[in-house]
């Protein structure tokens, strides 16, 4: 397995400061927060724009071309319901570093994002769901198996599908915890890429158990195959954590310095 | 599963003021570490008087009179090499808050400290080597089974059988830990219960790394089946990772509490 791959989730609409540039259209809080992030050490950075109906198309290419222009072309993680802003971010975007990748595609109405990843040479997240949390993992495995038949009528290559199994916040699906991590290993062992929104895990629980319930899950995930994750990146013990995994699980090589580089 | 059981290591003669005090059979520096322990959550003790040579027999008996006379009968994990000893230990302990843990039978010239626990309603930490580290899963397996058969033929139950599958040190043998992992995987898949000496994963580690890597461990190791461990409780960190496992794995009930629980 390669090296755990991390995708920064802080350039997000959710969050006001970047609401408010993204409506504005200004740099600086953008920027400061994709330069927190790789220094942080994230691999790609999400970019979500949220459904952005009314000027998708115009806010993603702005903000890909920003992103990869001060960033030395940072890779991205293009996240919006709206295929016409994906498809102007990525008509935009530089591969230099890494194939764009789409967040997301899955099993029900949004099947039609995988086309629109095998028609941009990009990386599909493909949510292993339909319509709300999929009962098991056999339902979890259907999905898998639909959306990889997609991809594949489609031209892609497997690699570039990353399943999601679908991260489910503890405080209240507690019981469904172990079933999901059972998931990321059939994954592996079926050989695909994987990733998720880890966050979602701890959602809910106080502030100061975020870091230590979201790093406990991320080990957990990754001994069972993880490859990726969305995560926040400046989360240091969280990052210390998936740097150790990737230790554990052989994917890098041991230094004394591994918590730097 | 049920919740994961630590085994506080820090009463070992390995360390100069435990040994001092062993020597001079003085119960304050003893009294102190299990009650540090105790507070950050241990649930059994381990008591470590190495080979124990001269008065083996007299100083365990002493080590748990005390132990348990001053902490309300905590439980205890006996570990010596010399059986006379830890007969002695168990003539005087009091099994109301559990049974004495015997540490460590394996499948070479120890197999018969797996009779001493059979004997002594003990529970026997069985160290699934023989020479050196094994080879591979399959020799580990080999081992496990041949314990066990011991133990069955002597009317163990199997419950009470921790099996150890030794965990490496990473630095010098990173490629061997995902094979160890696996191993405790199928100990799990088999029904039965598992330990082992957490911190040789870190050893010769800097030491501000230790925490975050048998923390990283901890988590993947409790996802795949652990049971237990022999571990420093008072390192918060991977005291509060071992919390956050229980709760994902469903082994003990999520409040926002959890980690003061």
């Amino acid at each position: 397995m390669g090296k755990f791959i991390t995708i920064g989730e802080r350039i997000h609409c959710i969050s006001p400061v970047i609401r408010a540039a993204m409506e504005s259209m200004d740099p600086e809080p953008i920027l400061k927060r994709a330069q927190e992030q790789l220094a942080a050490g994230a691999d790609y950075l999400e970019v979500n724009i949220g459904p952005a109906e009314k000027n998708g198309p115009e806010l993603m290419s702005w903000a890909v071309k920003l992103l990869q222009e001060n960033c030395d072309n940072v890779p991205l993680c293009l996240d919006t319901a709206n295929k016409k802003a994906i498809e102007a971010g990525i008509a935009v975007y530089n591969p230099v570093k890494g194939k764009p990748i789409i967040n997301s595609a899955d099993a029900g109405d949004r099947m039609s994002f995988i086309d629109l990843a095998a028609a941009n040479g990009a990386i599909c997240i493909a949510l292993c769901a339909s319509h709300g949390v999929p009962a098991d993992n056999d339902e979890r495995m259907a999905y898998c198996q639909k959306m990889l038949e997609r991809g594949m009528e489609l031209g892609m290559e497997a690699e570039d599908l990353w399943f999601d199994p679908l991260f489910l916040v503890v405080k209240g699906m507690q019981d469904k915890q172990f079933e999901m991590l059972e998931f990321i290993r059939q994954l592996r062992d079926m050989g695909f890429n994987s990733t998720g929104g880890l966050s979602n895990v701890s959602n809910m629980m106080p502030k100061n158990i975020r870091p230590i319930m979201d790093s406990a899950m991320v080990a957990m995930a990754i001994g069972n195959g993880l490859t990726s994750a969305i995560v926040n990146p400046c989360d240091r013990r969280l990052m210390e954590t998936i740097k150790s995994a990737d230790i554990i699980m052989n994917n890098s090589l041991y230094a004394d310095s591994y918590l730097e580089i």
